[in-house]
């Protein structure tokens, strides 16, 4: 992972010098890297190298760093603490926290078009479907249901979990199948799904199992009583059920996968272990 | 122009119906467009039709649009008034409106990738200005000094105003040269660079000159005791006469036009009167 970590400082030092450049390093770092992993894994299953997925990884990681950010604002989430340090409105207020999102999300863009590793048919593919899962047709869309609605029931919170937070692991897996120039979309659209949706349990579980100082955020869904997955099982041990039912699923969808699965289950068995 | 707006209408018709979607509705409507009509005036004096630049002048105002709409947040500029109408989170709320700002960036991207209208090579080269314009070496540059930076200087307003506001009239002028299949970088760059330098030299002078029943739009530059452009000059008359200047300085410099300027003259003169 050293390389691709040299890649994105090297990406944010193209800009300008600024607070926002200063706060960019500042709010990806320490970040896990898991959907720029599962591309990594997903090529490496397809005997290529991950180097050829940074340009995309790292527009991943932009937008990926841009939604916490705005997500963590006062206005949305008002959350204090991420990756174990002030959020970036805390550490920097909230006019610089606001551009520096609008900066990630505008350069993830150029980070696939200024690339010099692609073609421009590959770099239009992988554009269009960037806009589109991180847009008002995925992630976006997921944001709104959940800061608005406030009638949660499962059928919800799979649409809430599916677009806010599964769209990016779709765009995981069906930007390392152009890579790969595969063809199955609705393969790894799937593939992307499922894993999102067991990251986003994980993830309601965790609020309510771990402390702060584990996550290293703070947790603004229980401040602000918000209604998570948690409300729809029995107990925890019910929802851990049910994340190990979809993680052996997953499993089982994997022996179909049209690439050598054996890296991405690494990468699933580090997620379950978290 | 109808054409231009439905097509901005169909555009935004494609996303899911959300409150995202009617605040998009809402805050794209009544604009002036000068920015696409700079594209499609040079494209015209080109002998292409208009229409050709659709897609790209349409993901130029989505960008414009999320601009200002972040822009009049109460965390930046705290606006209430903008198109003779209240700002987007006075109507919607502030997580709403940042929301808004974010949709219309993230899908300023795929109004270009998505057409049919243009090759891949056409789509990477204007995707590529539009992100280094729009971010941290353009417009997002200019909004951090605009916001930040307190030691005022001629140097400096020249430097937020070409950052801020001449940045996306770059990209107008850009994008029509590579629609227009020119390579004239440098000629129309500088020609973006002049016409938004006016712009703004014009705006700062509104906001003296008139009340924001003439403007549409709230002065929290004076509110906010911003220094602007006005307090580099004598008075009010010295300013005018600068801005005449540049207007008659940009129309020599059309006499070396690669294109039929005629068309671009008449946007300009429009400009001129506003």
């Amino acid at each position: 992972m050293t390389n691709f970590e040299q890649y994105i400082k090297e990406e944010i030092s193209k800009y300008n010098d600024s607070t926002i450049k200063d706060a960019m390093f500042y709010t990806i770092a320490d970040g896990k890297r898991y959907r720029p992993n599962i591309i990594f894994s997903i090529l490496k299953g397809f005997n290529i190298d991950e180097s050829f997925a940074y340009p995309c990884a790292c527009a991943l990681e932009f937008i990926q760093t841009y939604s916490l950010i705005h997500d963590d604002m006062p206005c949305m989430d008002n959350d204090k603490l991420r990756r174990g340090k002030p959020t970036c409105h805390i550490k920097y207020g909230e006019d610089v926290a606001l551009l520096v999102g609008d900066t990630f999300l505008t350069h993830s863009f150029s980070c696939i078009s200024d690339t010099e590793l692609y073609s421009d048919t590959l770099k239009t593919k992988l554009i269009s479907i960037l806009s589109s899962y991180a847009g008002l047709n995925g992630m976006i869309y997921g944001q709104l249901l959940d800061v608005k609605e406030k009638n949660i029931t499962k059928e919800l919170i799979d649409k809430v979990h599916e677009n806010k937070t599964a769209a990016l692991f779709k765009f995981s897996c069906l930007s390392a199948m152009y890579l790969a120039n595969n063809n199955d979309y609705k393969y790894f659209e799937e593939l992307g799904k499922r894993i999102g949706l067991i990251f986003q349990y994980q993830d309601d579980l965790f609020d309510v199992l771990k402390s702060e100082e584990d996550t290293g955020k703070s947790n603004s869904d229980i401040e602000n009583n918000k209604f998570t997955a948690i409300n729809l099982f029995k107990d925890i041990n019910e929802l851990k059920d049910y994340i190990n039912t979809m993680f052996n699923d997953l499993y089982n969808y994997l022996d179909k996968a049209p690439f050598n699965a054996k890296y991405l289950k690494k990468i699933l068995n580090r997620m379950k272990e978290r």
